[in-house]
């Protein structure tokens, strides 16, 4: 099995709802470093992830409605971000490439010392 | 000359004013990966820099007073921390040990491949 | 899947037997980064680990009864912080959320280019 | 399930057919920092590595007759390295540790941001 | 002293000259990830160097006539690429930001663990 | 002005006097990872280095006459090593070229966010 990973940056705001939060309740923000590993042979490497990024990079993430009644956790923005990348994969936005996907992994890392993915099978 | 290098991290939102800076007009965010590098022979090593971090940390800086008409660029909040952690060294907080310090460089990372720090002497 | 890690460290001494460690067989010392993946959606990031880590922090492990006859290799010692955070999960130290964790992998990083890891499923 | 991963880095000269590389159809090279994963207890962790990198190590690929015809992409390099590997784990070179690894997985950096990797059993 | 570091990468084909230099002087080649240093306050921070780059990213360096007679060791890229950037700054390519640049260092890391730098002052 | 940084690492045993060492007051370890940064256009880029860190590699350092009474900390250890490396400069160890270094600095890596260093003339 072949892996390809690309990686890049987004830059946005959020705050979270629930006591367990502590000061990330309050307004933040946070750079993920993003890490997307497609399991296939041959894919275009940069602007896939970068289109689907530039839909969240440097947004406040608390006034977008897609977001309402969710935590922007990093474990739901690396789900987010999957989601996105699997949909155009399956919609051939990538050819016949892409079509071959079997398998996606969306890392994101927010700090030094912390990340979250998400990871599941295309059909 | 002997230099100690310690890291942390904070978690910010903001927005810049100024066309130049484009789509970082809008609020968005970011994870500083903070190294402070003290050029003394013994140092408290960690307990300093968190205090001073908490100022900041969460916080979305467009709200924070001493930040009005002020663009928080990385470069920027490099040198308002410097100022801090040089404040307090002036100030005895590390006791002897941070009297002997002569010089401090504070460097922000703000993504994988970009960084700004601010550093200079201690009197 | 989503998969949450943490990352933190431990400074040991210690040495192996046998003559195919060569210069390891006398008292040495590593500095394990030790990354914990956790495969659940939401879990308590930082505190279970620390308090894991600190069983064999800052210690010599050839005095440790527990690794008596035992030589505390890279991979061994993933293994016993996997098994001392296997059954922190199963006894419920992490509440719900924990229980509900089904994977879990240990990293140890003994130098930039050298680590070993143990993972396996929780039941 | 054990793992034990060692790197090391090759830097090689090559050139890609076809218009879909853009610049990298011009002679060009890489450092590629190679990472081998080997899924079993125990392995010389080391030199087994290097002896299989030097057979491409300083090599200008597009001159070597095993490359002829095959764009020697990061990812068909990754699958190279393994087979070598593989190859050498199931003739006994690594003695009965090696007769003992059950899964590799070789993943080469081509520059900070992108990767690729081959992975696979070893029966 | 503020500086702003940005970062990018070449790819790029050589071979060395000397049997000092011993299989380097195949032809083979390098990633090179670039880090050039702008002792200034406010910069352009992406364009400049890319631009700069693209004068020797995917080449064949034995080929160009500006490197005849030259070994293209890392530290004399270092050197090249920072004497591209030093006539940019001056010739005003930045405007009035790019000529308050006082310093200059860009560092080339050739592999993970060697790196080489060339660091001056701009008059 | 160039500068050559070549890295490599030591694991090492040890234990700190002084109440306020808490838990490091204790027989534990390190893996150092050592950046030696050599400030000259040309040098051996490997050799002395790892020749001088055999000195210490693999040893508890509280048992060598040289350390007594000496708290070795991650400091201390960037001194003396950079003492080590400045004499085999000044004795011609590595020849013309090493005569021809003006500087010297040597970074110690403890853990991933804490790192020490020593540097100054070589005359």
């Amino acid at each position: 099995m072949f892996s390809l990973t690309v990686c890049d940056h987004i830059m946005i705001a959020h705050s979270f709802q629930g006591e367990e939060f502590g000061p990330a309740q309050r307004m933040h923000g946070a750079t993920y470093a993003v890490e997307a590993e497609f399991r296939a042979p041959k894919l275009d490497r940069l602007n896939l992830l970068r289109r689907i990024l530039d839909t969240v990079d440097y947004r406040n993430l608390d006034e977008m409605p897609q977001f309402q009644g969710q935590n922007t956790t990093t474990e739901y923005m690396a789900f987010h971000i999957w989601g996105l990348l699997a949909a155009a994969l399956k919609d051939g936005v990538l050819g016949e490439g892409g079509r071959a996907v079997s398998g996606l992994k969306v890392l994101l890392r927010e700090a030094p010392g912390a990340w979250a993915a998400y990871e599941g099978a295309i059909y």
